[in-house]
């Protein structure tokens, strides 16, 4: 009896001379999986399972993990403000992790022998792949042909003419990758360090012109409403944003970051709805956390980033953090206002009933009411103490040694 | 013999008050002191001078620390890429710091008895004052007669009606705080949580439409040059670099954060050369450093920029902050280009020997040259060790539990 | 009708002298409470509660906090391995906020119009009970007669018996202060640098000198039983060790340390069961934590410490550290092997089913069944990249310069 | 002509058996050399030197990096206090990268084709010596007989009795490796989880049983002296504290870590010098910088510890730290008292010039000369002030709510 292997499938030529490979000159039983992180519509699903059948897999399944996306991972970026070198928001490293979770949960349950990913050898998701997989079901082999082989697009291409498989596998001038929480963009520009990427390189054209006012809605951390309309789930209210937002051009950057591999990377992306959700939600944690929430929160928040972008969301401390994430929300619920232009956006301000910028206590260089001159005094008097007996000992030594 | 004091002097309406006072009701012989730190014009110098003269001062003295601020300070802010919480380059908070430093260095050299100022007991610039004075000169008293009656406006024209002082004290509608480093805009928007700023109320208006593309030369971290121009010192770059892009409304925005003394406090700034200089510096360095170094250099000038505000920059700990920073910048040289838009830019890309994305090792996702892929399987298998440990051994404990 | 006051109420000289003052010279209606945070036995509690009567007070309580002060504060610190400045277990610092606390809800809950406590302007005490009062209930105005009056030990006597009162006020040679959380002594070899405490300073003495073995068992994360044996709260595992191990003359050092007023302070303390705890807690979590959640833990925990020592424990980060620190503890479970001697401890070993070193995957240094040499080899070179990359590029670099 | 290979030489099995595997089964010219940090004595080097040839290597070398290590590695280790996991004085981790860093430079140096060491798959030491390799000379292949093979001992040593080559070869029932910053101890109890090591398994057995006061001077952070004489370089003083305390059984415990392959391990060490050194030094850091240097300190000097003990100490962010490190120590001067006992020591008191607990600002406690009650007061206000509104904010939404 053959053996069986779960394959990531996506329909492109790596994955597609992969389910190839593995039956024919490896004689695996060929089951494929593609997890759906928002980024595909039912169409697209429904052809790659159509491609996958005709490339004669045994069985082909999607695996929707869009909810368990953003419970279990997108939420504690937004609680985070998770911007990868206070620029990216994770867009595909995030997803990548959560789908390579549930193809290696699927793996576990079917029973397979094996489980295959076709990555190459020089990006950051072979790693993501690898380690989901040796965590999740260690016993499995790991089988990567890409890799393995390095083989190059015309290799492949030959492959498949010669097992009779035709397409059209005409490489496009950028590679896309799309999921909820943003859409990546690579292609020759982003290959070097000196250009950025032409507009046409971007999936969603600037179409608005006109500036248009929003409010979002947070309830304890979490997106649940456009201007004034609340939404059964997060995840509705971040798709609707991103077609509000995205049509501006809003959300659109160049990263460049370390991969876990040690090279440095640059990737181009668009994610309207992940900056402006995040910026919004840090502008009205201003208002309504402490100091030392908020200088927590970006310590631990970053690290959740840096973690995440890293293939270790699964070590046991990610799920420590997202504790103390969430516990930090309690407060974080109510408005923010803002405007829309082509390319940028401005936020404009908030309103919170846990709003600490209070009046009744004083107001910014204007009135203190809950304090009197005399305690500003005697606060900076104690606060300067010990640069005060620094100076002062520093003065003395010196002294001395000059004497 | 009267007894001196050196009093902190801006021509305004508060410390006007202040010449007044110290000298009438309280009999000292007053000695006023502006310090330039960048945003005062010859002339506006020379009429604050006129007029503390023409209310009788013993003398005045204008102390040009903007080279002693840039050297001493906006350098690492720069090397920090201090962003307070993200937004706020710091603009007020580090140049008031510098100026009650040269305040307190003063009144020691001339041997004054009390130093005063102006500040109310709502803001943070009480704070620095204070502290500073205390640091420097512990033994003299430090005088405040705004914060000390709570004297409302009119209070303080009635008084100086009485003294025969006339000025116009119509007050502005905006409170403008211009510097080397930026320009703060206070007004009644600011006082609460809910709009913005008008566009009226910044004071350099947009005047520019058309996009100009710029690039920054960096020399181990210090902008030295723009469009290929190198200048003598950074403090010129710095300040061409604003003549540019000011007119094209680029580095406004408003400041939330935590005051020192607990409130918190919303400011309005436009800073066009500190966030472009902070910004493309970032981004030389995400080329040019390695992840450790990026990750330490954000925690030490995320708290290096706090320290700062909060008006502890004379603590030691800031000095060794500042060799570890600068250690950082040597391989921090190069060009970035950029594209100034209305109100917004675009940072394009770097050219740096010491650029660390070099094809000769790897291509993110598409080759690589400098290890195989046998390589990055080993790595990621060593790396999910301890999760595969974790896991196995939590399960089999969790299954001891149940059985 | 005269206003109530609430008075912090120890029996000593300080707080007698309070109440008289408050009661004859400011005419106010004095209620004393004192704080059981675990150092008190009841013979004391009545004896102070007689005195208070004696010295006229209305009314007088006392409040049990000792489980209050283990559930809300202690648990924590142990989860945090809290060790000031890497000794301290932070005896009285954490006790003296908690009994603030208790003063500050009690007040509130009469209905008190002021507060009184009996510290001096010179340490932390009295800004943990200020800052208490503020928070808790600020309208009540907060009386410190010492501090106020800057009061010398000879005036407040003289005083008392002008009112009548007597009592044995000569000093102790030591100044003690008993909690469940340990023991501090002051003393004069403790108000310099240079000398440590002489043995009879010590509230126990050494009168243990034949090593004993004994066992503590945790239970995620909590010390439960001593030697097999399981208590019905950690409160009463910790006294019981304490009673065990104090005789051996354990956790006994002197801290030095920044005072929240900005000088430093020098306090020696006996803390065995804190010491005991902490020491055989942190290493079970070595063999059961994961290396970034120790990484943050110690994070965590040290600034849970500092804040906490700070009067800061009421800061709302503090309960979201806190849901951190016991979410790491799942694991935590398992029993700790110690040898006590005169003077020191030693840690033997632990057991735990969820102990991560396990020779199932390997031996350090012996035997790899869970990788092979080929995975490290890889996992060498991976992570020798960027390092490697570093160095090539700065040698290129630097030719380029020197041709 | 056959091809070169540098070969880290110990003299023990392992590397024996690679000087024949690489001469005789690869053919290649093997050149042999030993690093010295400090633990081997002269008369051991010799043998180590007399082995090699014969053997038959073609050349061998001792490199001694004592003075090396301790200016380039052990002195940062004493400025920043690092002890791995509050524990480990990081005595064979630091030691290791140094050999490994030595061996490389040499292999450049002499033009090797390839190094060689005699590593398991299964400890930390493979990661260290293959990325100080792959750093210095990436261009060398790596040959790790050991490892590749997974050769138990037993065909090592049929392996050379094959070739000729007779030796005692009956393992020690604990393994000892010794260098000047500590000397580590393996063996059956460290490879499980419950058993400390027997007395007898420390090379330097307690023979002093008399307390012992000494004194130890500090410049600058390094060890300089010892009872009042001064050497002429640290090396000394660690040498001769080594020597002092060892025969007092001082600084022996037991290590348990993650390694950098993510297993757990466990190690125990000896090491008097290290531990009395870091924690003396420690000590006089307490009285001598300020509380944000001490807060800086401990986060650098563990991370610098970690990346240590992982064998990153070529990054460029660990020279970045020696510059902060370095910087906090101009006032860590002045003397530390301290008494020997058996097994442990006591720290008594400092002496510095630079000491800021100094009476004349105030004792805690006691007195406060440098500011007032009032001045207290008001600092507690105002560092209240944020929880203070937090609370009523708080108060004031959640009765808006149950309205």
């Amino acid at each position: 009896m053959s053996k069986k292997v779960v394959l990531a499938f996506s329909g492109g030529l790596d994955t597609t001379y992969c389910v190839k490979y593995l039956s024919e000159e490896r004689g695996l039983e060929v089951h494929t999986a593609i997890v759906q992180t928002g980024g595909f519509s039912d169409e697209e699903l429904k052809e790659i399972e159509e491609k996958a059948y005709k490339l004669g897999v045994v069985s082909h399944i999607t695996l929707d993990q869009t909810e368990t996306f953003y419970e279990q991972c997108v939420k504690y970026l937004v609680y985070g403000n998770a911007l990868r070198y206070n620029t990216y928001p994770l867009s595909v490293s995030a997803e990548r992790v959560f789908q390579a979770l549930a193809i290696a949960e699927y793996a576990k349950k079917i029973g397979a022998d094996s489980i295959a990913h076709g990555s190459t050898g020089a990006g950051n998701d072979q790693i993501r792949f690898d380690m989901a997989f040796k965590i999740i079901c260690p016993e499995a082999e790991i089988i990567t042909p890409i890799r393995d082989n390095q083989l190059s697009r015309q290799d492949e291409i030959d492959f498949l003419i010669s097992k009779g498989v035709d397409g059209d596998w005409s490489k496009s001038m950028y590679s896309i990758n799309q999921g909820l929480w943003g859409t990546s963009v690579g292609g020759k520009e982003t290959l070097g360090s000196r250009l950025s990427l032409p507009e046409e390189a971007y999936p969603t054209q600037v179409t608005e012109t006109i500036p248009k006012k929003i409010s979002l809605t947070f309830d304890k951390g979490e997106l649940v409403g456009i201007d004034g309309k609340i939404y059964d789930k997060p995840v509705q209210a971040i798709q609707e944003l991103n077609k509000i937002a995205s049509p501006y051009g809003i959300g659109r950057d160049i990263h460049v970051g370390d991969t876990i591999i040690g090279i440095k990377g640059r990737v181009g992306f668009e994610a309207a709805a992940p900056v402006l959700t995040i910026k919004a939600h840090h502008l009205l944690e201003k208002h309504t956390l402490t100091k030392w929430q908020l200088y927590w929160k970006e310590q631990l928040g970053n690290y959740y980033g840096m973690l995440t972008h890293e293939g270790q969301w699964i070590d046991p401390v990610m799920r420590n953090i997202e504790k103390f994430l969430e516990d930090t929300q309690s407060h974080v619920t109510g408005e923010v206002f803002l405007t829309l232009f082509p390319y940028r956006f401005e936020l404009e301000g908030i309103e919170s009933k846990f709003d600490l910028m209070n009046p009744e206590f004083g107001a910014y260089g204007e009135m203190n009411n809950a304090w009197t001159g005399e305690d500003a005094r005697g606060f900076a008097t104690i606060l300067a103490n010990q640069n005060m007996i620094f100076g002062k000992v520093k003065d003395a030594a010196e002294e001395t040694v000059s004497e």
